[in-house]
């Protein structure tokens, strides 16, 4: 049995028009990617009948499997249904199946079953429903010139789970079992990839061919992609993720379950199990910290108080820095961020804090501290750790990165983390 | 004249994988459309030759005008260069002028030109330099099949300047002077797509044919886009222009001239115009209304001091709430977000404050005060203003949308605005 080949046909003006970026595509092509079914080729057509009629009849005669999605919606832009019938050349025709959907659909939403609905039960003669969770418009799929066409909705939370309910189930036993793969995720932050690959290379020379090594950036995070082929062992995988634990050490901080989780959300849950209260002290970040923090639900157990002190006069005030230590060391100094990160703990009475001061441009920089310098402290009473660092990149590149790298440093504070990583920037000292 | 056919090729294994998703085309698609030119075909394949090969003689037969996206970097897999000369049956040759800009380009860098990055001077026999004017790799385009092929970058930073400054403009004595078209873009907060629409309808039935109305969200922020044909006057346009702003009156807060500005940005200009100081006073938004606005460079000058007041506690001890206030009338009260702007005004020495109280979810909400209730309070001393809100949506949304409207409503505030519009919530009362 040889790999399926896949293609991908999208239509809607807006996504030609440039009104809406398309994100769908890469969805879809990660699920398959995740089965181990390689997409070479999609097509994007404005929504135009003899347009999406051309592509469908020419796209399934080059491959197995063909993927449609847009067009499943109630106006008269949504073309999918007809466009198919007529590249099939078969009738439309009230779908049973589709009907029945829409009429529990609109139950379900207390809402009237209206003529412009019921066009989404008007699908090709012979077609089979592609059930739809959440949303009013089935899927459907046909078979042409052997192709096998499956036409999902445009809306991507309807279209994500139809893939992963029924679309994905339904195309496993397409795929030879010498392709079938099956992927893990280790979530790190505080190495970049071609680190973690020269790592690999030293320390691993007996990598087994049998796992596939990708990586994939989610900035400010990265991802490390373990490929396996279904026929290949599970064990071996396990013992190959237990040998990578060891080499990643701290930078590795989740390995995906179900769907990978930020940086803040690890340290809130592990301040939560630890019962520990957290504290900000924020210049150049400018509350980016305290706000990525309660972005996530139940932060409010572990985070009372932030302080955003941009000026010199107010990190004086709230925080107690003394005016001694801004007039000879100045804000951007290892010395302030200590003293701000105890004033912050002093204030409000939590047990972790973290302290940051720098230079986020684009002016303020000067030969001795240019733009891009910071300083970071971090830890509890009589527990202070600190670091200066440099970093390239613009304003808001600069604050996004610096408050990663606070959370990151939180996290290895709780994990009793000894060594601090170069991350992204130089070393100051 | 008729209006030439454009078609996108994108070429990019990234691209097919899902590792990044595709935002070049819709870049393209709104510069193109800015002049009148509309994309009703895009064609996305991954960097394999005999594809792109394909590709380009096919699409080159369908159409005037065919942009290629990506394939021109030093690696082995961009093989842009090469699919063209096989295309259009030519050799590659060394190019001098693009050696010259490479050579140009390393030397700027203070970089080595080796072997790697001079596979970005060999180009197909006979083609034409764009230039570009950040990075390494040049444009170059070719006539293949009477359609003007032209390839550009993958990288957005360069393509975007390169679309801008170099292919937009020799594009446009290929536009019919009848299709071209000039866009003005309104940038308006506080009101949607379909409020304006009727407000139109309504007091505007007389609005020329000859401006095109349209709507572009780019949230939380919605543009209003007046596009002309250039036969018509400019003069027309002018007049609706200022009539729509009396219609949309301080809903509107920016003509865009070169690119669209953030609240934040406009806020912060118009503190350091009036020499005034804002500070925030936060519980649900978590640091967000201040984050917002330390993006803006130069905010210094306008902000000194946030306070993220999450707990009862801490808000007593920062801010001076008033712990009856707290158990009367609860943290998410008018009286509480109130006391917050008092108490952030002292404490900051600012001349203005923005106070806000809310239940961001998906827990702490009550019958009395659901998830989604918001209390803000906005102002200066013996000036100060206050409006409950009832939110939808989830936790993020939540806090980025309040964070939002609390910005519009200091930008209110500074104009002299008297209406607080509805948003996207139900008012409290």
């Amino acid at each position: 049995m040889l790999a399926p080949k896949v293609q991908l046909l999208l239509t809607g003006n807006e996504l030609m028009s440039g009104d809406i970026v398309d994100s769908n595509s890469a969805m879809i092509a990660q699920q398959l990617k995740d089965i181990g079914l390689e997409l070479k080729r999609k097509v994007t057509v404005s929504d135009d009948l003899p347009l999406l009629v051309d592509e469908i009849q020419h796209i399934s005669q080059q491959c197995d499997i063909l993927i449609i999605n847009g067009g499943l919606g109630p106006t008269i832009d949504d073309m999918t249904a007809e466009a198919l019938a007529k590249a099939a050349k078969v009738t439309l025709t009230k779908h049973t199946d589709a009907l029945e959907h829409l009429t529990a659909w609109c139950h379900y939403r207390k809402a009237e079953l209206n003529q412009q609905n019921l066009k989404q039960t008007i699908l090709p003669a012979g077609c089979n429903i592609v059930a739809n969770r959440i949303g009013s418009a089935v899927g459907f799929s046909l078979t042409l010139n052997n192709c096998l066409v499956i036409c999902t909705p445009g809306v991507p939370p309807e279209l994500k789970i139809m893939m992963n309910e029924q679309i994905i189930p339904s195309l496993l036993d397409k795929v030879p079992n010498n392709i079938k793969t099956h992927v893990t995720r280790l979530q790190v932050f505080g190495i970049g990839e071609s680190s973690i690959q020269k790592l690999i290379d030293e320390k691993m020379p007996d990598w087994p061919a049998e796992i596939e090594l990708g990586f994939r950036a989610s900035l400010p995070l990265m991802e490390v992609k373990l490929t396996t082929r279904e026929a290949s062992a599970k064990q071996l995988k396990k013992i190959w993720i237990n040998k990578l634990k060891d080499l990643l050490g701290d930078h590795l901080f989740n390995i995906v379950q179900n769907k990978p989780i930020t940086l803040s959300e690890y340290v809130v849950k592990m301040l939560q199990e630890k019962s520990l209260k957290i504290t900000t002290a924020e210049s150049c970040t400018g509350g980016l910290i305290a706000s990525e923090l309660t972005k996530v639900a139940g932060a409010s157990a572990v985070f009372e108080a932030g302080f955003v002190t941009y000026s010199n006069k107010i990190k004086e005030k709230l925080i107690n820095v003394s005016s001694t230590t801004l007039q000879e060391a100045g804000a951007v100094s290892e010395a302030c961020v200590i003293e701000m990160a105890n004033g912050a703990l002093t204030q409000a009475s939590a047990d972790i804090a973290i302290a940051v001061s720098g230079i986020a441009g684009p002016d303020g920089g000067s030969a001795d501290k240019p733009v891009g310098t910071v300083w970071i402290a971090w830890g509890s009473k009589n527990n202070l750790h600190s670091v200066g660092l440099q970093i390239s990149g613009n304003r808001q590149y600069f604050q996004k990165s610096v408050a990663t790298i606070c959370i990151d440093l939180i996290r290895r504070y709780l994990i009793n983390s000894i060594e601090t990583p170069r991350y992204i920037a130089d070393r100051k000292q």
